[in-house]
């Protein structure tokens, strides 16, 4: 931590300053400069293997030293997260996901497969969710998203169909072996959830609902933390902190775009957090290009640049009928543009030396014939 | 609502576009410009009373319609808001929650007088609470506020001592006669700090937490909606409107700032959203200048805008040792700071022809000296 | 200048930062934390009396550390301007303008008086100007606003009378006794502007248009800097020290509204700015809330927010009839909205101590009844 | 367009607007619908050929309705924007520049063939450009970049060595066959840097100077205009729209980030702009990841991504040691970096069915050995 005193202070400002530091176990090195003095100052080591200080010093400590007279900023040196870093953990977490029939172990994401998830915004019914999957399986799909519980802007919109669709997604999962990804809204609902999804959802508007956080971090399940709307990264990688800290090591972040002015867009897909995640932690990364543009016609290519950016992964909104969707209409994908979409994904992933994690194709036991969807 | 075609949309287009709007039970009215045609959408009248549709429009209706082919963009005409409309209810309105001790029979929020809440950022020990309660109530303050249950951005910072705070906050409250405006923080919380707080306060990071909305709005006390980081007026009044549609009237807003590319100040306080807030809502508007600008400097001064502004209160951060709080330091007003700042906010109130709420002189049966505070 | 080394440096990378620091005449120190090494770096003194170097430490040196191996962030600590800094120069900055027939000797902008700065967007018409002049003088304003050359997003929008229109403001000023203020596009227009304006106006689009600012630098004429859209607070001050470091010491600044994700307003008025461009300089702070908001129904409460927040001056845009104005209309007032707005502002100054540089009743040789007006 | 009317207007203010409306000679058709009224509004065509009015309807005429009583929302309807429109324009725009030694005639940008810009920001020294004009060609740069007239935030930074610069580009260019491109900031310089530059940039801080963008519209030379800081894509388009409206339609976009609220990088890139401006648009698109990013480990992968999104051409800083860069050396690549770059664009412009325009191996008359190089 570095204290910037402002170019008026006097000498007793500074006594008290190195005396306060003193009185938190902290020593102060002043450095006295041709405009300006500024104070380095250094911790003392935490309880071994605790992260509860951060360099040796307390967050709220930094926080007072901003208050008091003289001091013009206090800089933080330290990055104020750890399990969640790079540097203090090197390699790279794979998140595996067993899969039914699926030769390869199943899914491995944050590996050099590339993993497409892919489906409805919401589950709407049986006959809608069943379609998509089974179209969606076919063109490559290993994972397959659909929202039971949705969050949304009025209340007046649909809020999903609740235990019912979760399990409707179980019956997707059992009939086409996908993996199953779907959001959690509040921590109550977390271990219902659990019973259904491989990968228990975090959307945007709950990234810093600590609460739910904590409860995620006690399961033994995989998590995607999306990115909330006007979060920065720091303050991104702190949530996910949050579910690391718990005990929960499966975590992917997801990139789903964040709000500026730009109007003609619903948001603005910050492909530059793909490499840079990659670069500050070891977890893996998505794209959600869905969301990140909320226009069908960007879908694809910014799907593309995702990969091209380094994405483990990416999350796209596909719905048989899109003009019948009741959430999200504009921004899903028809099954044939998906169907595009796939192979264009793989070629990109062989550019930068990736593979996309396709499924077998479907076979005995499953004879799509015989499916009956109910509506 | 208003659909605009691109120029190069076909008569079928349109034809399809005129099926589609019958099939949902609107009516499509084109007219054919010197460039484009624009369909404009006539909704059916809802179900008497219930605002379930918008303009007799169901919103996912509207999304759909984005995704059909030959549409540029879909506009909405009528506001997605019903409850907290001020065009549907004209009449401010005006939130009574009685203090012991007033003689005006408590604090009327939304009325001609602007009321003060002032506290700590956090609920620290017995002996910050009530030394910052004593002073900010003998300098004008009628309100207390003080956090049990923390948000915080690093899972190692401190995050509220819980229902031990409250109950420090009901005996502030009894021995001072201030109104409390705690934070709650999730839906299984709510009934306990409903038990000791005379207003609840929704943070900033659950403005859309929608099951923590649903959940207060079923309650019979105040509710302060603090406005999300990155939220639009709109999102925000829609957010209001979640509580309003439980049956929970008495909702106030509270502008903290938004996140924007300014680095100088923690948010960029938006005083523009109280005039405005003001004009399309009934709803009382309250000004934070500590979450606002996050600068003690600056406090006073933005204080004093969002009265000049219209504020029909003030949530004002106060610490009798900022340097020594544990959160927060760094935009809390001393205690000095804040006996300045309540005279000058009431000579603004007069200059806009309002008063502030003035607790009155502290005598018999409290007797400061007799209080004997605990750590 | 602190330069914050990855956690995983070498010997060598510091090393051979101390070889560079040291061939660039400047000296480091490291210290060697728990988890990081920073190095603090000390600069030369630059030569007496210039400021071209920031702390001693040219600003590519800063840039060029950046690049080198095992740097992680470089954190200025030296403001980087200079000349507009308070620090270095703690009086404020009053600027005279004499204006035809004021007792008080014309504007002192900066002083306690608050200036009121008023007219049409854009000069459409002699009638259009003198009506508004007339009007708003009468009113109280002290000088007169008025586009000749305009910016305009559209190629095909009205640009501007050009110096007919400077012909007309020079006309309103020496028939009202006003001072003019009005905008400068280019630097070969500089001159020519300079005739007719007692103040220069640099706008939001150009505020970091380098070779304009060195322009105006050079002249002998108050300039008023309008905040760039998305300038940070210390752009602006850069964008100020440009005209300074050419010697003319005359710069006003005017918050102006920037740009965020809010759709509502036009502009988010960061009042805040006001404060805050105040403790850092020793400039005067004009409020515009005409561009701020973008809307006439905000524009008087934050005319007046502005003023409590310590603002030195207000420039609003007035139109004798709104609905007909060539530009900018929805957020013109009307005459009649103005003259409302005039006492207000009067009762705010008087609120935070100040008073309005109010004009003198018009009286003869001016006679009103006798002036005619041309189209 | 439509105007909205406000749920509370009367029939006399909708009579009044239709008046309005006539006198400006466009028709308005009221659609009363459950709630709220709306006006759609027919304009004239306009005088044949020109693009003075947007669908028949003067932009000042709107803004003036805003002001009306009884108005609530003014929405456009017809883009504002016209000779830079896809509608008006279907197909692409290619623009050819003629490069000495080319075996495929030039460069042809907006073609299937993706073109590489590289260079140093800023001209430093004829050994520095010539080295990196070598180094760039060598590894398949067609296009060389350099500013000779730099933009800088603070007055004491290097603002380029002016016209010496620009004969040193034009050294390069005879030297090593590539085309140049160079920043021009003014419009008295226009005419100089016309002499020297095969493209003529402009910058982001001057994307909406208009009296630049009018001068550059009167040129027979290829533009570049850089998206302005805060531009949103329609404002982008009005200024490209400024060129063409003078004649010169020789205009390439390039995307180089947009101010967000993170912090991590410079600016946040915005891919998504890509293919939505080729939707919109017949002219080129570009991205700058440089700029974009502000960080040299993001530039490659952000190149990737912005090809995979569809753009025409990449401008990439390089500099034989970033270390001693008089600008931008943060995010400027080594010679070693680039080099490894190239290579991988061109698999990305192969997966996306595109291909990298190479220079072909350079050789006699070229003699590398014998160029000596001055300082």
């Amino acid at each position: 931590m570095i204290i910037v005193m402002q170019a008026s202070c006097t000498d007793d400002d500074i006594t008290k300053i190195l005396a306060f530091l003193e009185a938190h176990h902290l020593t102060g090195h002043p450095s006295h400069g041709v405009e300006q003095t500024v104070i380095g100052v250094l911790g003392a080591p935490g309880p071994s293997g605790s992260p509860t200080s951060i360099g040796g010093i307390n967050p709220a400590t930094a926080e007072a030293l901003e208050g008091l007279r003289g001091v013009e900023r206090v800089l933080a040196v330290s990055k104020p997260y750890k399990l969640v870093s790079r540097e203090f953990h090197p390699d790279r977490t794979i998140i595996d996901i067993p899969v039914p029939f699926s030769p390869e172990g199943g899914l491995h994401i944050g590996s050099d497969q590339v993993v497409v998830m892919a489906g409805p915004c919401t589950v709407e019914s049986e006959k809608q969710l069943m379609l998509t999957a089974e179209a969606v399986r076919k063109a490559g799909a290993t994972c397959l998203r659909g929202g039971a519980f949705k969050p949304s802007t009025s209340p007046y919109s649909f809020r999903g169909l609740g235990e019912e669709g979760l399990k409707l997604l179980a019956k997707a999962r059992a009939t086409f072996g996908m993996a199953i990804i779907t959001e959690v809204m509040t921590p109550t609902d977390v271990s219902l959830v659990c019973q259904y999804a491989d990968i228990l959802q975090i959307g945007a508007r709950n990234m810093q609902n600590y609460m739910l956080l904590d409860e995620v971090g006690r399961q033994h399940k995989p998590v995607m933390l999306k990115r909330g709307m006007s979060a920065t990264i720091e303050e991104w990688l702190l949530a996910a902190e949050y579910i690391l800290s718990q005990g929960n090591k499966q975590v992917m972040l997801c990139e789903r775009g964040i709000r500026t002015f730009e109007k003609m867009t619903r948001n603005t897909q910050d492909i530059s957090a793909i490499p840079l995640i990659k670069h500050l932690s070891h977890l893996p990364v998505i794209g959600d290009p869905s969301h990140g543009t909320g226009r069908r016609d960007l879908v694809s290519p910014l799907a593309l640049a995702a990969v091209a950016a380094g994405a483990d992964g990416l999350l796209i909104e596909v719905h048989p009928n899109p003009s019948e969707a009741l959430k999200d209409g504009a921004q899903s994908l028809t099954i044939e543009q998906f169907q595009d979409l796939v192979p264009q994904i793989q070629r990109i992933a062989l550019a930068v030396n990736r593979d996309v994690a396709l499924t077998p194709p479907l076979h005995a036991p499953i004879s799509m014939k015989e499916i009956v969807y109910g509506n």
